[in-house]
């Protein structure tokens, strides 16, 4: 299926903190960026007919349904968005695909490497055909990280000696806390670490250009018991205060693992919602031969840059406001110092996306490149089943190895 | 004229920088709060046919004219949003006043003080009609500098002492910048004063509950000829080459001022578009009795409290992360830590405003509020003039006075 | 008076927080630095014996006297350090160069134009027959100032535009402080303006290379009344409880100025005691056309530069950490990145000066320099009683003018 | 041995980086603090005569001898002070102790566990005729961490979630930096792991009052071959450009693991030599479940606290300037906000040294602790030689088991 006249007409299935977020994205992104095609939204789903009404109505959708195979039939859908949890994601994107839609899938890929690698299988199947499909690593484009991207890829830094990323936040420390599809593992697959870890590794991965070759892990649930939800909305929840039924928390709390690269480095990784004042707190820093790039999500407009190769007496970390006309996806915002938010790194993906499907590129990350961050997460949950043993990370190209 | 059917009709005059970002904010304002009125974007203004023609699609308006007047005479159209260049604030506002609508003029007011008491008369009498109007210091609507003003006025500071203000920017400290609209004084009204110095007179007069009452000023134009302009875009602009004709600066390009408040307070202000490396950095230091504040807008999401009544060992500066859901206007964005940017702003003023409007209440700021900025600036022009003398900043009410 | 066999014996008035800051750097810093001679701690006096016996012995001292004019008298003292209120700077320095000694005064370097006057002129007479003296602003040898003084005079920032220079502390917040000698004009001559304001005047007309030429002010007392005080110990004091007289305040509480630099830059300066929560903040920033050099005494290893000569994309505020081996004085002290603290600027201050001394040269900053400083408090606060009138700073030798 | 007429007598073995930094310390100790005793530098010890000569004359001491076990003998030497590479520690510290001297040693204790048991024995046969020990872990006195230490004590952070710790440094980065005794086994037992490595184990045990009870861990030799070295000081060092003969650099440059703490908590660690940018990074995060505390080697007079039991809408990392009177070790120093440095942490140590040998009190940390930490790194060795294995710290009294 191919663009209709410049316009392409997505359809999105889930509507809750990530259909938000991509809605947002979806409707300004022509309003911001010249574009070889004119984003229509022209259809959302969810399972409750009630709420997903609404969410049409607010969110800008022309039609709405309870069922997302009726969506992905539609002949005047050429994109699908999957926003649903990630125990749906498998099922959804590989009717899409075979219904030869174009597919935006959020991340992670999939709740196993089983359905990782039949997604990206099928969506090799579906590029012969002309058929795109990418991974909602957003943060990719968040300016100062796709800047990160190109200092590393132009040498800036030389040889990469020590990666290290955590991504923490605080929203489940009180035990009281309910238990949400978050903390479900039949929903959400894993825990910290398929959630935010994830978003770590693709991140680690993307910029230095390596991937991980081994692990050892450590997991931990800290609180194993939870009340019930009475209802939820993005991180937020409550708790059903006359019915105070608990039930188990299935997934981590916090990950911790360290890491070697294909090209020689150390890293160290941790993902945690139990670190106590940090919200969003995606860090990394990435320490080469000639210099050190940092980055912080909670000021993602800035880019801490340490060149040893200037003088050394001057020498120093950089502080560089990623606002600049020249700067990654900067020059359609606004003037210098005039700061963007989380959301932006949506409205540049789509930017991105809807530029590859009108020009029949294909756009990253990819399915593959999910696949290997799902395959990271395994050997994680592997190491710290076996007592943070030593883990090589599977290859991709494992299973066809008969 | 009042609010047809829930709905608010909106015109806007003015496409450039500030209509690009009310154009994003009239489109985002009911896809992200629950509101009174749902917006139209029924008309934009502008005087080129072909800019104001791409810009209506572009941005999103569903039609456009280059005849403000006829604007203006649209029965369809409930609210004018002004985003010219000062110089046709007075009389755009005037006539629309005059006619029944909504205003939102952006800031400042007006190029002199004249004007000012005119359009805050008009609007008095047109208020009595059930007509609103409202300046568009849009920084009063940053979540941390509302929550600084909910602090102050919670009596968390005691008795403020100093007030340090800075705006500061560096667009054209190359003397080859060329001589845009913002360097002329017939189009801007003034330089560096008027453009950002206005933004931290309004701000820290909000967020203090206290009028300046006098100052003591020092303005400066280091570059006094600069070639004239090809083409600009927001701040940046383009020379003609070939034809570098140049042009007299007849703009301050820094003003530094003290001041006193009339709560007893000592007060400095400083605005410049020379301070090399600051792109956008307004900087806010209030010192009470009790505690301090600071606020930067290039990390506009971040809220420094100094608590002076916590155990003196413990004291010392927080840094708020002003992104949780009982933060003033963030219940309606993202999860905790994930933060928005400058275009926000406009989104919480525009929400602000639509409500008021439609129930009937008067937004602020006031015009009245943005002629008490107009007659700071007015005394620190005089008192530059006059060797720094102290000068009293006149009262808002003083042509009455007969 | 010459310095015997390699040694410089140094006799020193006043024993309270100079007093002991400069015996800290006495006792270092032949431990330290190499030097062409050794100090040796000959004498202490200070007015009540049983204290100056204590301080001689706690702080090193290998005698101690009650009458500075016996200490004066000795022939075994080279070098007269007075740590006194400047109150006593001016009889005490007068007399010292009379007797042909080496003088090292604290600053400010009077409490009167007229003192200062004297001084210089004293000082110049001494020079002429070998006799060396320095005035003690202490921070032009913080390494990171030394710096930014270097940079400037190479050029690193181009034409300066800017200089915005801040000196803040709060220990006089509480109303109920008592009234120390600080705070009386006969004795501390004025109040944050002399104390903490000579150091940001010293320091900027130091790192820039040019002179404050005129000022418009401001100053306020903003506590006029307050208990006696029953004892003191460097900038805390207690109240007597028992009898809670009060007297009047007799000097500023802060001062705020405007400033043109001879060079044609813009500057502002504050001095406050009234900035809750910040102990020790001076702070300066200085704009150029080439750059911007930023400092923080309360984070005095560190140097922030904004080089606008690099590429666009990577420019940003590099903070400099300077404690390399080839940082100015540095190579004395620990390895990278092991800090020092408030009281090395005193060691470097009497290596230079030692040096000086020993080699037969002059040390800055001169008594000339100091009177330039106290020329510009005389301005400010002529300015202050006229209304803010903008005041010229009065020429160093205008009294020879005859 | 016992303190004769409140003197302390102290033998120091070693003049290099420790041993200017100690005497430094024991110069000043008695200079700012009231004491139960005066310290007497009596004697200082090293291999090359005229190079303790000249130390001797240059640190203060009074006597100097190229033997130490001459100065173990000595009758007028009360403490021994062991600032030698870690190979000789064991030896010297047990002949120390077996004549009666306290002993003050460097850390790490030893370069191995079997020579730090033996030294924890012989500490506590000591101990019980008197004589005391102590391990020279200095950070311990850094005012912000034993800050840190008291507040988690308090219980401010309640239940201890995760520690994060950082050790990063950049000295070796250079393939062409010489071959200097810290980067051969022998000489210094371990690279980056024990020199660095050990301070933050010994720091989070301390802080946390909490032992590792488990490692997972990695280690990595980066450069394997380097050029012997001409000379060195302090961290520095220059290579024999006429003669590039070469060596096997045999310790690690970099260490990272995994630990559980005995309370519950995750813990990441990492020492590095090879993190660009970073010169003395000592980083270390606390998150408990009601607060967060972080600390910074090179902001060393800075807290960072969360208190999550503040107002939800106030919440944020507070930055404490630990420079108050009643903030630890300071009230003997400036007044606030006058910063202190690396060196007063040794000078806090000695305080609570000779206190401790005053008054017959036995001062930590103990040779106890710091085997604690020596059974960690060993873990630590082992984890990594096991393919990261999970490893089990060996209990101090494992070979007391028969």
């Amino acid at each position: 299926m191919s663009t209709t006249d410049r316009e392409l007409r997505v359809g999105m299935v889930g509507y809750a903190f990530m259909g938000a977020a991509h809605s947002q994205a979806w409707r300004t992104v022509n309003r911001v960026y010249d574009l070889p095609a004119r984003v229509r939204m022209a259809a959302i789903c969810g399972r409750d007919a009630g709420k997903v009404a609404d969410a049409a109505d607010r969110l800008g959708w022309e039609t709405y349904t309870t069922d997302w195979r009726e969506l992905i039939a539609r002949d005047d859908i050429d994109l699908v968005d999957v926003c649903t949890p990630g125990d749906s994601h498998a099922e959804i994107t590989l009717a899409a695909l075979a219904a030869g839609k174009h597919v935006l899938c959020e991340k992670p890929l999939a709740n196993s490497v089983t359905e990782a690698r039949a997604m990206t299988a099928a969506a090799a199947t579906a590029q012969a055909a002309g058929i795109r499909s990418m991974c909602g690593f957003n943060y990719r484009r968040v300016p100062a990280v796709t800047m990160m991207q190109q200092m590393v890829a132009a040498g800036r830094l030389g040889t990469i000696r020590h990666v290290r990323a955590v991504y923490l936040q605080d929203w489940i420390v009180d035990p009281q806390f309910p238990l949400v599809w978050r903390l479900q593992k039949d929903k959400a697959g894993s825990g910290a670490l398929g959630d935010i870890g994830a978003h770590i590794i693709d991140l680690t991965q993307f910029v230095t250009g390596q991937r991980i070759s081994g692990v050892s892990a450590v997991t931990e649930t800290f609180v194993k018991e939870r009340p019930l939800p009475a209802g939820s909305s993005g991180l937020a929840a409550t708790v059903d205060g006359s019915a105070p039924a608990t039930g188990q928390v299935t997934v981590d709390d916090a990950a911790v693992f360290l890491a070697r690269l294909d090209g020689g480095g150390l890293a160290t990784y941790e993902a945690s919602r139990f670190a106590t004042g940090r919200k969003n707190a995606l860090r990394v820093e990435i320490n080469g031969s000639l210099g050190t790039l940092v980055f912080d999500l909670e000021r993602l407009n800035e880019l801490e840059f340490y060149d040893a190769t200037r003088p050394a007496a001057e020498q120093g970390f950089s502080r560089i406001l990623v606002t600049e006309g020249d700067h990654p996806y900067m020059s359609a915002w606004w003037p210098p110092g005039h700061i963007i938010g989380y959301e932006h790194s949506f409205t540049h993906q789509m930017r991105d996306l809807v530029e590859a499907v009108a020009t029949g590129a294909d756009p990253a990350p990819s399915f593959a490149d999910a696949l290997q961050v799902q395959l990271v997460l395994d050997a994680v949950e592997r190491s710290a089943r076996l007592g943070s043993a030593w883990t090589e990370v599977e290859p991709a190209l494992a299973q066809v190895a008969v």
